[in-house]
């Protein structure tokens, strides 16, 4: 199948304290949502891959089923894909494969999770998890320790300050507040975002994301039959991914991510252009100092000046790459599973020329990037409108 | 890439209660076993996909990325993929997908479970919870539960008979003893399997497959490299999926499944051939009556036909389709996400005429059927050689 894989149509629940909705009504929620934006049905929709991270949050084994079954696709084959925190992205990945190998025509990717089911102890606990739980995690790397670490390690050698941190985070709360899906819509101040409680070392509240109930959904289809749903496809022009050792221990650097890189290099590859070609991105900003790292990785700033250019609004509309200006994770939320489907949502919003008030103006390219784990599992994708 | 994807190596770990081994050491085990029989290291392997069914066996989250280093393969792209009992197989069509969307020359497709290390009861417990936690598994429908459903169906619309179950065991247990890398390796006498304890009426001990540790792994890759690896590859000729209605209540039939019948077809369709061309099948004999309603669901055998075929010895080596003459889920064991690719490593090891003195003479197209959940993940794949 030489064909271009094409997006042709998305679908977004709202993220947050959903109470008394799980997996199947987050599902059916963000499915509802697609077919209102859809020339076509479901019965148009060959297959399905389900992308959730956690069993346990739900407690539904093989999740896939439950949630192919509920949103109308029974009967017709499905498959969970799970890679941590990246496991949106890889299910997109799964389904532009099983695309390209000829086995369907049209695969909805539909992303989910419900978090807010245990507690937030709870939560870190689960996801502390997948750390290595024999060499790690029991010895208290939970992630907010790991990317503790990370900032710690970046500030020391590259001079990044606290305030650069807290800046991702009022620029996150700054879009947030515009996107009626996002978990939390306030704005922040610089302020309050340095003075919050202590997290994990020099790591605070508004550093770190928010634990959230949600789901996302976009359909793939060959280009040749996009037409049949819609004017305006939104390209895949690019998929690029990485990994890098289990142990963060054994990392060569901890002030980027090897897998983000090996990623980027691959997607940017694949897609024919560079990171100056890029108009609009959604980075996986699981915390403030994940997305200054992200943008270094990605080659929109050099090693060292992704703090800065935050506080100098390079990543805001307007400056040089405007980045999660959705809320990201920090304020959108961070669904894990939905989170890769909710980034091509969004970046499809903006190639479209639908984001609303938060509208990048005539972007055509857009780049999304989501991190499973501490780095180990890593997918880059570009989108591009014709 | 429109070459075909060939099988260039294959690695077996020992299935059965495999005390002090995890999954990492199990998944090694595998790995070492394929190296020996590979002419290339892993340094030509370009990522891997790694089958897990469930967490909770392991306690490891996200456990792809831990098994991906483990194995020597750090730094290259992982994923895992989850489809109840029919991982293993949903491993193999995923890492077909990458390959032909160009993404990897050569991907390992790793299937491991270790189940063990939590008691038979809270195993039982742990694969309910992939039935339907809402409408179903809390009503006491447990694996063994829908399966004796299915068996008492068959029983009553076709006249299957006690007899002819426990000869499908009989069978297994004859092959079993003879495979090495089988859990259990001891001849069962049909008085011996008829009259053992009951688990769920009308399934008793030896018709319920093994609760078992293990690992199997498969490499695929493009038919134009292959001969780097091998001057044998093993030819994936077709790949069909199908699904069902989650809540097996709903279900129109309950002596076939529905998913089975499509995946079939499709990997028929695909292969271009016919259930007689086939030499030799694996299919998903879970329990009993499963591999009873999977000959007559792949056409070996008309409805109603599968029980006096094995009675015939029918589905023994020499008679009309072998079936599971490596022991089956029942002998060999059924490490959930494993048993997919173990479905693969014995179908190429029959197709390359080294399987010993369970050899189908001449082999040359095999069959695998796998099925998760009660039939909503089902995957047939056909292999051959030219």
């Amino acid at each position: 199948m030489d064909e271009d894989v094409v997006i042709v149509g998305g679908g977004h629940s709202k993220f947050g304290k959903r109470k008394g909705l799980g997996i199947r009504e987050l599902a059916f929620e963000a499915v509802e949502s697609l077919l209102k934006d859809f020339n076509m049905g479901l019965e148009d929709i060959d297959a399905s891959v389900i992308g959730i991270a956690g069993e346990e949050f739900s407690g539904q084994g093989a999740p896939a089923a439950v949630i192919n079954d509920e949103i109308g696709m029974a009967g017709k084959p499905t498959l969970r894909v799970e890679s941590a925190c990246a496991t949106g992205t890889a299910a997109i990945k799964a389904a532009y494969g099983w695309i390209k190998a000829g086995f369907y025509d049209s695969v909805l990717v539909l992303g989910v999770e419900k978090m807010t089911s245990v507690s937030s102890a709870r939560a870190t606990e689960l996801m502390a998890r997948a750390g290595d739980v024999r060499w790690e995690s029991p010895y208290g790397c939970t992630f907010p320790g790991y990317y503790a670490l990370f900032a710690s390690a970046h500030m020391k050698e590259y001079g990044t300050t606290k305030e650069m941190l807290s800046a991702v985070g009022v620029k996150a709360h700054h879009y947030g507040a515009m996107n009626p899906l996002a978990h939390l819509q306030k704005e922040v101040s610089l302020s309050e975002a340095m003075n919050a409680v202590p997290i994990a070392h020099p790591l605070n509240l508004y550093d770190c994301s928010l634990i959230s109930d949600g789901a996302a959904a976009v359909v793939l289809t060959r280009e040749s039959i996009a037409k049949k749903f819609t004017d305006t496809p939104i390209k895949i022009k690019g998929i690029g991914s990485g990994s890098d050792t289990m142990q963060v221990a054994q990392r060569k650097s901890l002030t980027s991510l090897q897998g983000a890189k090996d990623a980027a290099r691959k997607a940017y590859k694949m897609a024919g252009i560079t990171p100056n070609d890029v108009d609009v991105a959604e980075v996986h900003d699981c915390f403030t100092i994940a997305e200054i790292i992200a943008t270094e990785d990605l080659g929109f700033f050099e090693p060292g000046q992704g703090g800065p250019a935050v506080l100098d609004q390079q990543t805001y509309i307007g400056g040089k790459i405007p980045v999660n200006v959705d809320g990201g994770l920090k304020s959108k939320g961070h669904p894990l599973g939905a989170t890769g489907v909710s980034q091509a949502y969004e970046l499809r919003k903006q190639l479209l020329g639908e984001a609303g008030k938060r509208q990048v103006d005539g972007a055509t390219i857009g780049l999304s990037h989501n991190v499973g784990q501490s780095g180990q599992f890593v997918n880059v994708i570009i989108y591009g409108r014709d």
